[in-house]
């Protein structure tokens, strides 16, 4: 076998493993060392392949503590109309949310821009974490234009689900009209507050929902947890 | 004036001024030392100031160095039809591509199912950098059916736009099927072919394009600068 042979079979063997549930998602994989002696290899060899399954996100090397099977993230899809308890759901977790501040504020000249307001226009700030069973995925700031959404405020106050919220106050259904994501390095409090370290991947994603006349009613800021979330969009 | 109106009428002023183009993107604002002599406040005001704008994405800090003026990110419209080279035209840069590796291979398992393969069958590797006005933007690996594909092997060495060498190889059009996106931290290699540091925040997308009656043609793997994209979702 040439060398790349030997590390492709290194790698497709250990997948394979990950795959039959061997090495659960979360756990650590034997040392270099170890896995040198198991393969018949030196270290280099081990490490090329786990350089590879690295690539492919089946496993994360974490400085000085070794390599680890990968927690395969939550889909959460980007569709025309986007979710969120019905998104965790779909994936096998339980969805829930935190609200951490709740109150009305005049808009500035983006939010104005972005809801069809005047600046100074009251809006309400609903900020909080969305967590997907009990594990924070992400931390979301939603702007409404409460003058078009009378008693959303209370009704916020009561019920987690900005849909089920919504539809208390009139508002049957609503789609998403656009979203741009980017990426950023947590801050100090993102961390703190997602459970991640300073410095941690985020995905940010602002968004605007509308009514299905086109009326806006949220713009969205949601920063994800990088390593537990991955964003789908389809074209059917 | 309340100290909350000071803070934010200096951002508001700085602000405009950026609008304006007396601060080109990119370039160095004045030191807090300096701006604090010129509103006539104390330093702490000023990094408020500052700290606000920041989180809007107007200034970055670097540590050590400054508070710059954020270059605007290339917006990157994933639609059904996601083109790299127009894309970045609509974005009034210019487009361009760098091949790193062209080659030959059998496929894994992942790719197969992607594809529509089996394992082992022989696919494409394009692997290279994706530039706007001649700044890296992302680093792409591409993979191809290449048994689908007869000539694209000789088309890509010669034409930079995929879209063009695909065209050559007698596929006429294309469509994105599906787009998955998640947040990394950029490895040393990444940061050296992006220009970036290790551990900055880029996006990765894994995509797939398909012909118009279905058939994959391109797995993609792209791994952009974070903080020089916008990847953008409209429903229209």
């Amino acid at each position: 076998m040439t060398r790349s042979t030997v590390w492709n079979s290194i790698a497709a063997t250990l997948g394979q493993e990950i795959a039959a549930g061997h090495y659960p998602e979360g756990t650590k994989l034997p040392t270099e060392a170890e896995l040198a002696a198991r393969f018949g290899v030196n270290r280099h060899t081990v490490r090329r392949a786990l350089t590879d399954m690295a690539e492919r996100g089946l496993v994360r090397s974490r400085r000085g503590s070794g390599v680890f099977v990968e927690t395969a993230p939550t889909e959460y899809p980007l569709g025309r109309r986007v979710r969120f308890h019905q998104n965790i759901r779909a994936s096998g977790r339980t969805p829930a949310r935190k609200m951490l501040r709740l109150e009305e504020r005049p808009c500035d000249a983006n939010e104005a821009e972005a809801l069809g307001l005047t600046t100074g226009d009251p809006v309400l700030i609903c900020e909080g974490l969305s967590l997907s069973s009990d594990t924070p995925l992400a931390q979301f700031v939603s702007i409404f234009p409460i003058a078009r959404l009378e008693g959303l405020k209370e009704a916020l106050a009561e019920i987690p689900s900005v849909t089920e919220a919504l539809r208390r106050v009139g508002v049957e259904d609503y789609v998403r009209r656009d979203t741009r994501v980017t990426a950023e390095l947590a801050s100090a409090g993102q961390a703190a507050l997602l459970g991640l370290r300073e410095g941690a991947p985020l995905l940010r994603t602002v968004s605007l929902n509308t009514t299905l006349d086109g009326t806006p009613i949220e713009r969205g800021i949601t920063c994800w947890a990088g390593d537990r979330v991955a964003l789908t969009l389809a074209n059917d």
